[in-house]
């Protein structure tokens, strides 16, 4: 059985590798909306396609609607990542990503939340100062739906590397 | 051996799953050069961590100054994809990506070009109109270093069906 908490202690500005606990998973209450205009703007710069920019040829499209890009959605989740789950003070860079997988398309109006679950984690054999955190990130949409899921690889330093 | 393509033909407007040939490996002369006020803009709005948004504390870390997020590598990766690799007649969407990694970090003034890689691709059983097309796309730096690579599953539509 999984134990979903709804806060992460300790609080971010404190939070070090130990703190992350393999299996435990996190929703958090902070919402994310997504706004057409900013969605067509990003898009316009990263990701032109109709689908994402002309909400007239989106809406004769396979979805029947503008949908974002899937790497504004990343920015989504990595925003609400850096404001509640990674702390700064412990933070020491993203090694990659896996299994980065979109569900559900993202539309205009859509509130976005984050669920953190911690796969497992790793001290660093070479650098004694930091370990690997794997998580399971999710950002649900206001249906409960899934809209994106991937597992982030992060490099994060130890409070007490002794 | 590997037999590196300077060009892809057909034209973008006019390529189709057939098109995409295991194996074959397509650099693009397109440039992107990442300016450090876009690069400070898009991290303050979605990855706001020092390293890419303050040039004053990025100096005194780890990498000696201000790098991108990685997910704004992400964003013009995609553009030079859409501009450059995938039709936007036969286009119909990702599926996801795969081991996505940042082996060198981007610096503002860096100049960023593509190459792709065909791995596979696969006709869909439920859905004869279309397939999925997997590749291996990079981002390569002015010195020919690897900032970016990453596995795109995307769905292309076939020019002919029967």
């Amino acid at each position: 059985v999984t134990r979903i908490q709804h806060s992460f202690h300790p609080p971010i500005d404190d939070r070090y590798f130990e703190d992350y606990v393999p299996g435990a998973v996190h929703e958090f209450p902070a919402r994310s909306t997504v706004e057409q205009d900013r969605l067509v703007e990003f898009a316009t710069e990263f990701d032109p396609q109709s689908l994402h920019t002309d909400p007239v040829a989106a809406a004769a499209g396979p979805f029947g609607g503008l949908i974002a890009s899937g790497w504004h959605t990343c920015g989504i989740l990595m925003r609400l990542i850096a404001d509640n789950y990674l702390s700064s003070v412990a933070s020491l860079g993203g090694a990659g990503i896996d299994e980065l997988r979109w569900p559900t398309p993202v539309r205009p109006g859509d509130t976005l939340r984050l669920r953190t679950t911690v796969l497992d984690t790793t001290r660093s054999r070479s650098k004694p100062d930091r370990g690997v955190v794997r998580t399971r990130a999710e950002l649900l949409n206001q249906r409960d739906e899934t809209a994106l899921t991937l597992i982030a690889i992060n490099f994060v330093a130890l409070r007490d590397p002794n």
